[in-house]
């Protein structure tokens, strides 16, 4: 094993200001593991860091090794680590959580009140070596490939989404079609969702995806009125749940409106603005519950994605749309500002 | 039994514009009971009718015999009903439900896609006698005191309200100490909470009332601040649960900064406004989960109800502050205009 | 419309003892609809009745019209029927029940305390007509093949049974590969369980059903281990979920020993033998659920049948092995005594 | 501090063979405290291991310090111990748990895969200091009292139980009086279930505590038919739930007799006796489902028991009987053997 490393760090506090470094190798210490990273992908998250938007300003000090999601191979075991070992074919939780507060014991460790996520608060994985804690760490199957191994982090996102609310068996719509969007739509599919409605405002390249993955229903919320078109297709009563992935204050609204009496709103998808909300008639009276979601359950998300992908249903190819040389890095990020792709992999 | 009963009428569009009159008693048709009214209870919605709001002027035909919570004794079955017999000691559920669409056979019963409301859409309780459907009516306990049985609409509210989120061994807030929300105390109360903080914007009145029902902690929220209140007392970490009874944005608003990460919100007060909020960093990064009630659950409410009741450890009578003759309508409407009062009891 | 009808009768009180009578077409009374019979399907329980076993000689008065499975049209409707009307697709719940006892207004409606059913307690659908009280009966999508929708009844069951635990991404076997067993399979595999282990004694037929259905295992019991084989391909922890539908006590106690800690045992199999278990270890130690399943949930269970069946991830034509029309239904009894179908439709 | 300490030893391999030591006190290593007990309780496995009964010989191996329930205080804290610090007030969870297998992963940490039980698998807490993995140690609330901490082991047995299925205003029996039942007793009584029919076969002097807890019925089933009396006292129809604690065969089938349809029966009670159940009719046909409980919900439970004991309804002090100087075990072993006690607590 090299003394160094190549990664990608966001050296100044600009937009893009990303830079391929090399960098001594980290050891692991007490309760760690060193895995050699084989596969990375660009999260949105990412982008915003590349962007150099409000929250990266406040968030984010440079000089940082950027990414969040990987697989790799534990290289290097620390000492007391006493279930991982080396050969064993990983992907870390980018949500580093104490294990100790009321949050992590409770099963709501995506909340943990102490977490901190690599790639911004601490190192990331966009780097040849990673030093990441046992107990944050995920064993793959070995029959898994590495760059869907790498996107479990969104997979997550979107099965803890759909997992919120009883989809099965239900007519459900998804606002917004990116990456995660995209893989609810397909984790939709997998477990027999009614009929999916896959909404975007334009993005016909990434509509043309849910098509594939199975959406019943994929629509343009600029060229057809989306609350219409669902109230149409469901006698005027409303969808069962409805997945809001977009970040849009509007599509929040539409989405409640599509809604039947008793239904569920799920909101994974983040704005920086506020929302003004009929409460009364459109929550109360109609017996509405609405979850916000944010990262992934511990380790409920991750059993049911390993399950999901185990059955074979559940179809995620067609939204890894590019795979990158780790080299090439730009370009993934070039595709990302575009939205002209699925997930973007980076293969080191 | 004679031909004709007492009956309060909401005679005239207008403020007020009740008045007693005297009507035919009316008959059970098939599936239905007539219920001779022993107690009867003024809810605030009797309350925007006497004052003849936006709603009810939307909403209500005069002439209409108002009122919704009561208790009574069957004095006459019509054809096919089968479990209900004259004597039985009952009180009606006032949501009349269809029992076939999707809602109610699904445990929604409390948003059937077909409602009526006795008192506003259909003649009420406020009268000697009601035909009410044998499947909408409720078996009392012959123990269960009249004056009691007639506020198991409102108690059922709060219960519906408690449930829906999990409040035992936790820590929850009441916003709002109208009747539904002393009820959500005496409830919690019942079932273990943690620490109940109950908050009111200034009504002193009801205030000691939360404080004899068992409140932890007794807030006036316009004398200090609640959510500084609930932080000091919540190591900086919030609430497990809050009841929004009240119906004020401010206190919406309030009562999600109070929460812990994961806490439920779940709301009950109504209000003639839109809210605004800041979804992205209130809910989806907190991963709190919002629920909207209206009514009572169709029937897990009423047994649970049953059983707190039996169970001993809910003490409602603090509540029920007024006990009136039937004649004495107009008191009852004062003290509840005045909210100088819990649950007013009309007896008959 | 004739005035008489074709019908099954189990005329005599003794092995067979079935046949062919014509009939006066009953008159819909209050509350309920004239349907004319589409399709109709035999069940295990009818088998029951034509051997005449123990259980069958208890519960049956004879001549009584036998079946319960079914699917056709409205062609009458009684006074104050509200929600159904002439023309109307339906298929009928067998179970008959109160709508006012504490189980049908609680959701468990498949165990109401006065359920009476079709087929045995009163007439059944081997007819060309039968009448149905409106409230049981479901209305169906237009676009559902009669001889599928003719299988709900046990379609329902398969699916009560599999929604009785997460079977979602979680590793499932099916004990017992009958028509609700392999409904069962079907079920799991539409929902994305993770591997399904097929498991039946010796029936190779149904085993080949299972296998086309999309089972990743599938094991003869007489031939292989089931326990062993199992243990070997999960590392030694054994399944998520048990789903016992032979029942037999041998595979109810091998189906304990398959599972996981903390896994659940689900039992919808019946037998007229008693079981022993070592309860304190293989349950009490091993926080074991085991849930005992009967019927259909109303309306939750045809409410997740028919999105299922919407979805299109539910195949559930390789069960129906046989269509035949109404007069060769001695061959559809041994063709199900001899086991050598799934699902035998009669079609009228 | 000294350099040794005093503590309990299982020191010879034959009924009683308990002796009072002195050791030196350990040091707490990576991730691990130091803990100066103040209190300890005498709990049921203790007897097992006093006794020398099957059980013990199999799984505990001499010399041992026995004993797993106790509260104290930290006074020594191992390397990268973060989250408890010199002073706090703690009780160790008696299983020590890997937190990395699926079970711990998913909230079924009591079925931990690799878990060792302190007191038998490893050295316990009847010593005056004991060191504890941090991430199995649980802060108490300052004002606990410490016999009252010291007791939270089995109080979470209760606890696990009672929530194992609906109890809240629901209609409950409890089989078996020692401990774990009356502290069921105590919980139910706290969160408000409807009746509580405490049984046990003949210890009146543990029926007499669980009548001062709140009891709406206590039953001697060696002179009454327990069956009958709770028959007759629910119109036939039977409990909600029933929690079996004795280990008893005939209790377990008892408390299946006494169950309504759809009812729950929650298993805690152990025996080394195989039970012959009729699954068919008592489980299937009736729609029963059977939890089996062992230890306590990492933390599920520790939370739930935290509120309860905050909230002031949880009284638990009429059950701990005896409070005894450490010295004196032998006589707290003599009172446990006789089962003239509640919870007996040593005082160090």
């Amino acid at each position: 094993m090299a003394d160094t490393m190549k990664c990608i760090v966001k050296a100044r506090p600009e937009p893009d200001g990303l830079e391929m470094q090399e960098r001594s190798i980290p050891r692991p210490s007490h309760g760690k593991v060193l895995i050699k990273v084989q596969t990375a992908a660009i999260c949105g998250t990412d982008l915003h860091i590349f962007n150099w938007d409000h929250w990266s300003r406040e968030r984010v000090h440079v000089p940082r090794i950027i990414g969040h999601e990987f697989a790799g191979k534990v290289v290097e075991t620390g000492p007391d680590v006493e279930h991982l070992k080396v050969g064993d074919y990983v992907t870390g939780e980018g949500h580093l959580t104490c294990g100790f507060c009321r949050n992590c014991r409770m099963g709501d460790g995506h909340v943990c009140e102490n977490w901190r996520g690599i790639g911004y608060d601490v190192d990331g994985c966009f780097a040849e070596y990673i030093v990441h804690p046992e107990l944050n760490t995920w064993l793959n199957d070995e029959t898994l490939p590495p760059h869907v191994a790498a996107i479990q982090d969104p997979l997550g996102n979107a099965i803890h989404t759909v997992f919120a609310a009883d989809c099965i068996g239900n007519d459900v719509a998804v606002f917004g079609l990116g990456p995660v969007g995209l893989l609810a739509v397909a984790v939709l599919k997998a477990i027999g969702a009614a009929r999916i409605f896959a909404i975007d405002w334009d993005n016909h390249y990434r509509m043309d995806i849910a098509g594939r993955l199975g959406a019943h229903h994929v629509i343009a919320a600029s060229e057809k009125n989306a609350v219409d078109y669902v109230m149409e297709r469901t006698s005027g009563k409303g969808l069962d749940v409805v997945l809001e992935v977009s970040g849009s204050p509007e599509a929040l609204q539409d989405g409640l409106r599509c809604l039947r009496m008793a239904g569920d709103l799920v909101l994974i998808g983040t704005s920086n603005k506020t929302v003004s909300l009929d409460i009364t008639n459109d929550v109360v009276f109609r017996a509405i519950n609405i979850h916000g979601i944010t990262g992934r359950r511990l380790w409920h998300t991750w059993y049911k994605m390993k399950g999901l992908l185990a059955s074979g249903n559940l179809e995620v190819e067609p939204i890894i749309t590019h795979r990158l040389p780790f080299d090439d890095f730009h370009k993934g990020f070039e595709l990302m500002q575009a939205a002209r792709c699925g997930k973007v992999v980076l293969e080191l």
